[in-house]
């Protein structure tokens, strides 16, 4: 007998019909001889519904309040989850996540699993009831819900995996797996059988927005075999594991990601301490870089380029005009049209002519390139965010 | 210094506008040197909207789910109304049933409070905190969510007074106070300045749905005031209290109750006994009886008449039917149009004339009574259910 942790997007369980969905999938998994523990997200849109009604209340909310709106949301579908399972027949019972044992810090909106105490989830299973849990949620010290931001059931998911040492935990979502391209943008795109976490994390970080980076993080700290797979269609997902067998394949997937700004720092002094200085003053204010680009020193000079989230870019610029003339820059230049392609494999690291099929691919689809990040599994451009669709058929047609 | 508990229905913060109105009523409170704790019940018709959810996936769901599904609704009103408390710039803090100590009975939804552990909320209002507490739920031993029943808040905040000995409980309706009448129906129905609470408890059995019966008996218990009032208006509503000045007024209100089916039992032998055979296999069902007639005994039987709440009405009929040759019963009839009409009042006791005026003005209306029951505070009166608006209009114009 198995320990499998199913967890459910807020998609799954939008209304009755696919929550009797869900139901089924998690009463065949018991029926097989499974021990079940099932985390659930809030129903479709509860959640933006929610943050609504607090708008039209005050829309400078504070986040502990936001956090007890709307970790209502889970409630609802927990118990409704366990509803449809009640009328399947099977011995069921939810479970909010302080119920659960989820110990967080003290972030309201983004805090961080501390422990799962998994003794109540154990007694239950123990008297053979399937367990639905809320996902995103937990308390902190002071006994005050908390939730884990965006993305966040994922991570809960993983966290009972791993405080159970479950033998599989399966994410359940809208698409059928990692693909090596988005399929709805790149009709060739296949999905792959398994996936290393690095590749995941790389993939995730790069837009490919198939499970939450928290999640994939602490899958590989503690060793736990995620699947990501459809809860519409039965078909096998993708395993996520820590060596895959990536069937010689050399890269795992192309991956596109538009929330990027581009900024450039132009003619500064090409003297040393200068980088430091200047994105200092950045991680002061809590923005991350990420591509940098350092043109060489001509005329005692030169330029600094580099990209962050979209969101930040204003900021980010706002911040460097404020210090224009202390670093001594001649012009600041600040792009938001554009997007950042990446291509992910652990196999990469090896041949080194993926990079360069990837550039003759873009060269041959007339597409220019801005910059150029590598690492050991992963090799990024900055293009046009026009030709970001048009780049990523043509490296995936080139390398698959 | 004063500690004040208030509570606010589920039509009081039906919506965002209204939320706002409630927070005004608190703070200002507050800002008149008061601690304040408010208790909240679920916006307008969150509930309702969740048990239709709940029906849609499975009408036949365990109480435990459906406790664990409604508590939401409260979660969502008081996360919401300490938003709105923020927005006004005062300090506040939302605590669910269980933060706020509230620990019950097992029996799901409709658990009765075993101890309020006030000491986070003591905690809260030591910080200057306003407290906002979800009326209607709570925990049991096992750590589960459970819920008070329909009406729970009322309970929830006077516990809450009891709990923290508070000088004065508020409870927020829609309407104005206790009326003589209901101001809906009669036009000259007068708002009562004080009532006892016994004349209250027998206002709430007998159908004037002001407050919660269950709230009355706690108050009466820990000698809590309450005050009814209306968070529409700002005026001074109904004190609820131990000893009321009646202002030599000889009954306090005329209630009507339609929630009643009368059944008459036919032809029984006259023996000793059999009232209780009867009435024990009823109460075996959990059907509470009420007014209960014996005619006296002739030619060797005697007809049996009470009345039931008309929800039970059925199930007591089939029950009587399945034992009516037991019994010995020659017939067994039943109505459920008919209305009990009521005259409360502490000054009744020692003014015999009260019952004889209210006959007198069902005469004068030519409305015949059924069935006659008498308490030291109370008259009640059967009567065909079409005739009951009314004969409470014609029985107020005469003793008011």
């Amino acid at each position: 007998m198995s320990l499998v942790v199913q967890k459910f997007g807020g998609s799954s369980v939008a209304n009755a019909e696919r929550v009797m969905n869900v139901a089924k999938i998690v009463t065949n998994t018991y029926k097989n001889g499974n021990s079940v523990v099932v985390v659930v997200s809030a129903q479709g849109d509860t959640t933006d519904d929610l943050i609504e009604k607090a708008r039209e209340i005050n829309p400078d909310a504070s986040k502990r309040e936001m956090d007890m709106l709307l970790a209502s949301g889970e409630q609802i579908s927990i118990a409704l989850l366990a509803m449809a399972i009640e009328k399947l027949g099977y011995p069921v019972i939810s479970l909010l996540g302080w119920q659960a044992g989820f110990l967080t810090s003290s972030s309201y909106s983004s805090a961080r699993i501390k422990r799962v105490n998994a003794e109540r989830i154990r007694k239950e299973l123990d008297k053979n009831n399937i367990v639905v849990v809320a996902g995103f949620q937990g308390i902190n010290r002071y006994d005050d819900v908390t939730t884990l931001g965006r993305g966040g059931s994922d991570t809960s998911a993983v966290a009972i995996a791993a405080a159970m040492k479950a033998d599989l935990c399966q994410i359940f979502t809208d698409v059928e797996g990692v693909y090596t391209a988005d399929p709805r943008k790149v009709p060739k795109a296949t999905k792959l059988k398994e996936i290393s976490y690095d590749e995941m994390l790389e993939l995730a970080t790069l837009g490919a927005q198939v499970l939450n980076n928290r999640s994939v993080e602490m899958a590989k700290k503690y060793n736990i075999e995620l699947e990501v797979l459809s809860s519409m269609t039965n078909k096998p997902g993708t395993i996520v594991k820590e060596v895959a067998n990536m069937e010689k394949m050399l890269i795992s997937g192309v991956a596109k990601d538009e929330n990027v700004a581009r900024i450039s720092v132009i003619g500064v002094p090409d003297i040393p301490g200068l980088a430091f200085k200047l994105f200092s003053k950045l991680s002061a204010k809590n923005i991350n870089v990420d591509i940098i680009l350092q043109s060489i020193g001509r005329d005692g000079t030169k330029d600094i380029t580099f990209t962050v989230a979209k969101e930040k870019g204003k900021e980010a610029l706002t911040t460097l005009e404020s210090f224009k003339s202390t670093i001594g820059a001649s012009d600041i230049l600040y792009d938001d049209k554009v997007a950042k392609i990446s291509i992910v494999g652990a196999g990469m690291e090896s041949h080194a002519g993926v990079a360069s099929s990837m550039f003759e691919a873009l060269y041959e689809a007339h597409i220019n390139i801005q910059m150029i990040s590598t690492s050991e599994i992963k090799v990024s451009v900055l293009i046009n965010l026009d030709d970001a669709d048009r780049a990523v058929s043509a490296i995936h047609d080139k390398l698959f």
